[in-house]
């Protein structure tokens, strides 16, 4: 009985097909994701197997191995059913268990490791030249029926795969994201701790609700109406530890946000938290700079240090939002000045408004790439999210459908643009008109959808192997609240120390007073985002009581920290789960958590959340408050039927 | 202005007085604290200053410094007190701000690195041959008036250390212990990762109720009627991982377990969460001997490996308890024999029952150090708690008090019992007579009392400096429920698999049964626990269902996983907290985590948990029930009232 690839599977995870092939690269690809020169993890320590299977090679020719692992699949001709299974030493048992135990059961092999007889070797294979010759076979489970095949290229539905999550760990995409990420926020560790000096620490997840705090997750205690919260974040925690002289915190923190049904959101998430002492904007950065490019993955291009960096107000006249996909173009321009004179319509009305403008994007081949529908689409899109019209203006290309602006356009206009904005034949440009930030926001929106357009249509705009990071820098201190205009709120936390440098203002115009916040952007995605905080009690207490009217009760803990010698200070979180996401190319978070909720906040595995019986809520001086307008009101009137519902 | 051990706190936690001495050691403390042959991870990047106080030596001789800080203290002379401050460069004012400054302001001081004046030298301190010349200084921040001073010998209660944590923080004792904290997980995971191939994985906290789990912490969903659990353990993903492949798991576990008010208890926790496929008792336990090695803080004497195992039984025996405080003797003897003609009553009845034992501990020189109201306080304790008589007897010292007993003690008897116990003069023996296990578990005990009390009297027993790990093992399966001595209940938890060798008494003899269940235990205090787990549904559902009584609905996601391959496995989880604070030898483990709750579960920093108004409550569907006999009837009094019975 010889094992060959169709054992391949023997010891999962350290053995894994990738894709729609059944190649065992496992092996090499947790070699690939260990760390550099340091010394290789003994996969197979204080276990029954005395091998992985991903690791055995032609140097391991005659030597006697051990193997633990699920069968993956057979060769045609030893396909067959196991009906009951134990274990065996006889040759001829060997045969029959391998040959007739189910799929996805549990073996356990002894065997010696020997060539592939010629013709049959794999050279794509890293495994690929040997195979085993059993000696002895053990069936340690057997699989029943699965409600699913377990092979990458078979499409699930994500319901199903959630709720055998089990099954699902073992595809090599759940397996790799994973893996990869141990091994990236280990190297965080090993940065953070034993090159710089951080000191790990546990905050607590059961504290007290913080100002605003509504979508914090309560935690019934056992005094009447008391509640603990789960917090957003280790904010106040981190800068206790600054003020209590821990210097240099981290953490790989576990956060939680209620948000209620949101996709691609989850109630549980995980931050790497950092807090220091003593430093400023620049050296948060370059200290972050340093940890990707330390921790990122072996298997893709190295990080280039120090990132580009971009203001807010850059960002949003450039890119039309806070974090912009730099890895490509389609930059906003302002072309207000080409339409001083214009005799369309709705570029004269906007640009007679004390803030009007006129902006535009240039679609590389878009003309050529774009389809009718596809701007009647975009219309569409801008009409009924931003109330704003959009002309797309064709140049240079001859296209059989006219936009209904273009005649008006004048020559002179027509070179002044093409000019601006380095037009090309077949390239179109999307105009828009009116306030300068509603107008960056659309386009901003509009530049992703002509992308996604582009790439359906086999345009390579986002190269997926690039990691374009950005710091994105200088924003607003405060918002104007959208429901109260004359009120402020926090852009970002009160937490955020103001730029120096417009500290006076924020005694006469708060709203123009910069924050000393940065973000940091991964592709168009924000990953991470942090502050020099705001040392000074006397300050914070003025930004928290007289510019935000917030109770300053509930932070009082926190103002007087502040009063007794807290140093100045700065932090930062990245978003695990985002960051992850973006480096493994998964298509949601969910696929880079082991047990992830749905996107309406459920486990579909166990079910959760659950019922409770009402006898086990007495404790917490809660019950529950059935909605009056549903069938549950019935069950409400009765303490019996309380307990079923 | 020179600066000199009194601005040695710059940079705290670098460089922290020990004791009652104010001497900056921390400097070579967190130096010793890293790890071994690695490098010494730079304390000063990113940030404002070049140099931490700690690590200057004469090495650093006329180099330019930058040091940040509290400062700490002051020579008399310069002892005043500063008004207000800012930022100054002229020498005038570094003087200025250095004497008036209050003690703990934070300050940023530049300049030279000077040898101290002859005589002046402090050989006891490692930074203790130098000065800097203060060139510049700046005052970051200035603090009020403390609550109380931060030196370590000032005795503080511990309600105040906890309300103002912040400042409890700056102590030396508590940055000592969370900066070995940090080290020792980060040599935990180095080991788990880069050493053996651990992945490790985050499992939800917001998961769904376990059966019989009291304990759990409820967190209300917005779905009325709906509660996620927070878990006390990962137990039921770590196995669904290795169901999945994941083959060796780790976590660093946050855990929540609401047992109300209970000293030296935590409502969440850490532990060290291991789960590895294809292992053996044998496994986990070499695994866990290497982690601890590895991780040992190198100021501590090395781990000695492997650790000693004892047996349930045999613990029980001769210590009597399951954590065996291995570091002293006073082992429990059986003396039965020794009384079988005895003429002493209590004895005499005790020995006539079918389970009747007489058993005894001898406590060396216990004749010298305890008292009569000593033996009073024993004997009370024995009647109180164990409804069991005490009798001291001593066989070769003189005493002036007389047990009533001593003088029913034959000859041979005193001879056979100085024989068996290995009685010295002033030796003191306590015997006890009773069924085995409840005789044993006074004996442990009074083991324990007498060794507190020795110990008060100045007699050395247990070495703080010596950690005795030891294993115990092979206990009970199941043990019968307290109230209901016909039912079962798992032990340890339902998942525990049995020995191999006692399967068949499951179904004859259950509580016979012995489980794959091994606890770590160091200095008498468990600190971790765990055991080879059944990974055969049928069994386990058997064990569930038929033995436990179990809702096994509850279950049915991990008992169908168990049907699809799950592989053998099992694992151990650490205290991690408990094991903190053995290894700092700190009085509570409220000492070794940040910022702990009390003993009733508040955050007395914050005053969590907290009132919520019911508007935050209403998107939970659930509203407080308050206790109809307190002054909060009248509260409840509202419209609402009809629904809070």
């Amino acid at each position: 009985m010889y094992l060959g690839s169709w054992l391949s599977r023997l010891s999962r995870g350290l053995s894994r097909p990738i894709g729609k092939t059944t190649q065992p690269v496992w092996g090499s690809l947790s070699r690939s994701l260990t760390l550099g020169a340091q010394r290789i993890p003994e996969f197979s320590s204080f276990v029954a197997r005395t091998n992985t299977c991903g690791e055995l090679r032609s140097s391991h020719l005659g030597q006697e191995v051990t193997l633990c692992g699920w069968i993956q699949y057979r060769r045609l001709e030893s396909v067959s059913q196991l009906r009951s299974g134990s274990s065996v030493g006889s040759a001829a048992s060997v045969k029959k268990i391998l040959c007739e135990a189910p799929l996805e059961s549990v073996v356990k092999v002894t065997g010696t490791v020997i060539s592939r007889p010629p013709g049959q070797e794999n050279s794509k294979m890293p495994t690929g030249e040997i195979e085993i010759r059993v000696k002895t076979a053990e069936l340690l489970n057997a699989c029943k029926k699965l409600p699913f095949e377990i092979k990458d290229f078979m499409k699930k539905t994500e319901a199903l795969r959630l709720q055998y999550r089990y099954l699902d760990l073992r595809s090599f995409q759940m397996q790799y994201n994973l893996r990869l990420r141990s091994q990236i926020v280990m190297r965080m560790r090993e940065y953070l701790c034993n090159l710089h000096g951080f000191v790990d620490v546990e905050t607590p997840t059961l504290f007290k609700r913080t100002p605003g705090g509504a979508k914090e997750f309560l935690v019934p205690s056992r005094e009447p109406g008391k509640f603990y919260s789960l917090p957003q974040s280790p904010q106040q925690f981190k800068q206790l530890l600054m003020v209590g002289g821990l210097d240099r915190y981290f953490q790989v923190a576990r956060c939680y946000r209620d948000e209620g049904s949101r996709p691609d959101r989850q109630p549980e998430f995980t931050q790497i938290d950092i807090e220091m002492s003593f430093v400023d904007q620049t050296g948060i950065q370059r200290l972050i700079e340093g940890l990707l490019q330390y921790s990122w993955p072996d298997d893709k291009d190295p990080v280039e240090i120090p990132f580009p960096s971009m203001t807010f107000a850059e960002a949003l006249a450039t890119y039309g939002t806070d974090k912009p996909d730099i890895r490509f173009g389609m930059k906003i321009v302002d072309i207000s000045d080409v339409f001083r004179n214009t005799e369309i319509r709705f570029l004269q009305d906007a640009l007679a408004k004390p803030q009007g403008t006129v902006k535009a994007i240039c679609v590389p081949e878009g003309a050529k790439y774009l389809r009718k529908q596809d701007i009647a689409f975009i219309r569409d899109f801008a009409t009924q999210h931003f109330s704003q019209e959009v002309l797309p203006v064709f140049l240079n290309a001859k296209r059989n459908w006219s936009s209904p602006f273009a005649k008006f356009i004048m020559e002179e206009e027509r070179l002044e643009l093409s000019r601006l904005m380095e037009i090309q034949e077949d390239d179109m440009v999307l105009l828009t008109a009116g306030e300068h930030e509603k107008a960056c926001s659309l386009l901003g929106k509009l530049r992703l959808q002509c992308a996604d357009l582009l790439e359906m249509r086999g345009v390579v705009l986002r190269d997926p192997a690039l990691f374009s990071f950005l710091w994105v820098v200088d924003f607003p201190l405060f918002v104007t609240k959208e429901e109260s205009p004359t009120e402020l709120e926090s852009a970002h936390h009160p937490f955020t120390a103001p730029n120096p440098s417009d500290i006076y203002l924020l005694y006469t115009e708060p709203e123009k007073v910069r924050g000393q916040h940065y973000d940091l952007v991964l592709n168009g995605s924000e990953i991470g985002g942090g502050s020099i905080r705001i040392h000074d009690a006397q300050l914070q207490r003025y930004i928290l009581a007289t510019l935000l009217k917030e109770d300053v009760k509930l932070l009082s803990h926190l103002l007087q920290a502040l009063d007794y010698g807290a140093p100045p200070h700065g932090g930062i979180a990245l978003g695990l789960d985002r960051l992850l996401c973006l480096v493994t190319g998964a298509p949601s978070i969910r696929d880079v958590i082991a047990f992830p909720k749905s996107y309406r906040g459920h486990d579909l595995m166990s079910s959760a959340p659950d019922s409770v019986p009402p006898e086990e809520l007495k404790p917490y001086h809660i019950q529950v408050t059935w909605p009056a307008d549903s069938e549950e009101e019935n069950a409400a009137a009765t303490p019996s039927k309380n307990l079923s519902s």
